[in-house]
């Protein structure tokens, strides 16, 4: 919604808008086979410079240069994200929030800031036959302190996610102790402040493990950091009254995954709207949504767009 | 050395030993290129059919029958073990036991026990942002319990070896909760009855703890066994006196590791000889016998030969 653009005429509705509505279709949001993910909005808002975005290689050496002219795409400059009046993105919420409230609107006020961790316990790899226990330095049981410790942060406050996604013993042996292990743990939450708090908790408690357990070694590093999203306000409260008039039960809450409006609020007010999806499940063939949520999402979307298309602000 | 063969003159020692002493160098002990390990003398002890270590083929298709006419060790059948006197066996002790103790013979009374277990957790996949703690079904927390499990068997008795040497998770993001973590567990004892404690322990547990987390899956198989070995007391004796005669301080012991004297000692009276290795290190370039241990070990051997070997028996 560009605010010096001539509005053009909504045929369907016999409307006229005060402002144009551009329809946005983001160049690789996934990052599944370029990275980084969100990547036509991170170059539009300005985060991610062309240069580095253009020269991202799949794992066949394809750069994105080439793969735009390939495909017809590179002959358009970015739009001036600077001129929008405000930015609207409508997605399944890929949790199971809704589906579980019952609530079919989530009107989403903003995103969860991630951290990243890689973290290392080294032991030392011996037989699993001749040493004793006492005389092992073996880091296996430190991993369950650490499966305790990341998933005690997890259960300080509703809103706090904590995921250990990868587990691995070197050398991977059934009949060895391990020399070494590597894990990772994803902290999120929608509150920098928490956030902080729970990297200090995490890492204040991987120093007490390491004084408990000096016969391990144990290395922490922070990889990887996204800071928490703030989606407008009164677009927003606009989701909800809208929704509220429609008679659709809505229900406020933060985005967990990424998504290109993460970019976009930084330069112009965005928010996002989410409808359910069956079981919570995304990015797999049983990833399902309703016709009816789906219906009931671009219909809150309509409104919202034409509030603010309708209005000269 | 064979009870019914003519006896052969030593000549170095210019003795005539009423056996003769054969030395055996068993195909395959290792069994790193084809399984299984031990593999000579587990067909010469009819333990493991010859047509079965024939046809063990390795990592590129090529078989031990045609690898034993390559070398030209086709050639002679098996020896008959059941005419043997007995079986000596020395070995550096691939654990930190005679270092920590000051010894430097391991009188080796027998064998562990050894129990392969393979273990699976299953949970459901989700993206580690969107879904909340409480609706997760994360099996890393169960892993922890797991792990615990398996390590207070281990701590119930100084003679107990629990080694959890593989756990993976899947799919294996930073990002998502696991669906499935797969994990290995290697229960040890020298006492059959006491490694029937120890997995009775671990099923007890698991049933347990299966009734406390319904939301996770929990496979657990017995994959494997070796039975605890028990080496022949009056050759045992014959070590510890033949060390104590020499002024060599002995230790008695078990294996840890498996041995061909294992197999052996299913047909005839075997006993082993263990010598101290730096830091109890095996099966790696650090693997280190000083000369001065070494030669303890040959001592002794030959102390427990010549004894065997003079007797009428």
């Amino acid at each position: 919604m560009h605010r010096h653009l001539p509005a053009p005429t909504v045929p369907d509705l016999g409307l006229e808008t005060e402002r144009s509505v551009d329809l946005c279709v983001w160049t690789n949001e996934e990052g599944s086979r370029f990275q980084p993910a969100m990547m036509g909005s991170g170059v539009a808002c300005g985060i991610l410079p062309l240069e580095q975005a253009l020269a991202a290689s799949d794992a066949d050496g394809v750069r994105v240069a080439d793969e735009l002219v390939r495909h017809g795409y590179d002959r358009e400059p970015a739009p001036d994200v600077g001129l929008a009046d405000c930015y609207l993105e409508l997605h399944i919420e890929q949790g199971p929030i809704l589906e579980n409230t019952g609530k079919t609107i989530g009107v989403v006020t903003g995103g969860q800031g991630i951290r990243w961790y890689e973290i290392a316990l080294h032991g030392e790899e011996t037989h699993a036959g001749p040493v004793p226990m006492a005389l092992r330095k073996d880091p296996v049981p430190l991993l369950a302190r650490m499966i305790d410790l990341v998933h005690a942060i997890g259960g300080r406050d509703p809103q706090a996610r904590c995921t250990i996604g990868q587990v691995r013993t070197h050398p991977g042996s059934i009949n060895v102790v391990p020399g070494r292990i590597e894990m990772t743990v994803d902290l999120r939450h929608p509150d920098e402040a928490e956030l902080d708090a729970m990297h200090d908790a995490l890492m204040r408690g991987c120093r007490d493990l390491a004084s408990t357990h000096p016969s391990i070694g144990l290395d922490v590093q922070l990889r990887w950091h996204s800071p928490v999203v703030r989606f407008d306000p009164s677009l927003a409260k606009l989701v909800r009254s809208s929704a509220e008039r429609m008679g659709i039960a809505a229900h406020e809450m933060v985005s967990g995954a990424g998504h290109d409006a993460f970019h976009l609020a930084r330069r112009v007010p965005s928010v996002m709207i989410f409808v359910p999806c069956r079981d919570g499940v995304s990015h797999n063939p049983r990833e399902y949504a309703s016709p009816e949520h789906v219906a009931a999402g671009a219909n809150v979307l309509l409104s919202v767009v034409l509030e603010r298309a309708m209005s000269r602000g």
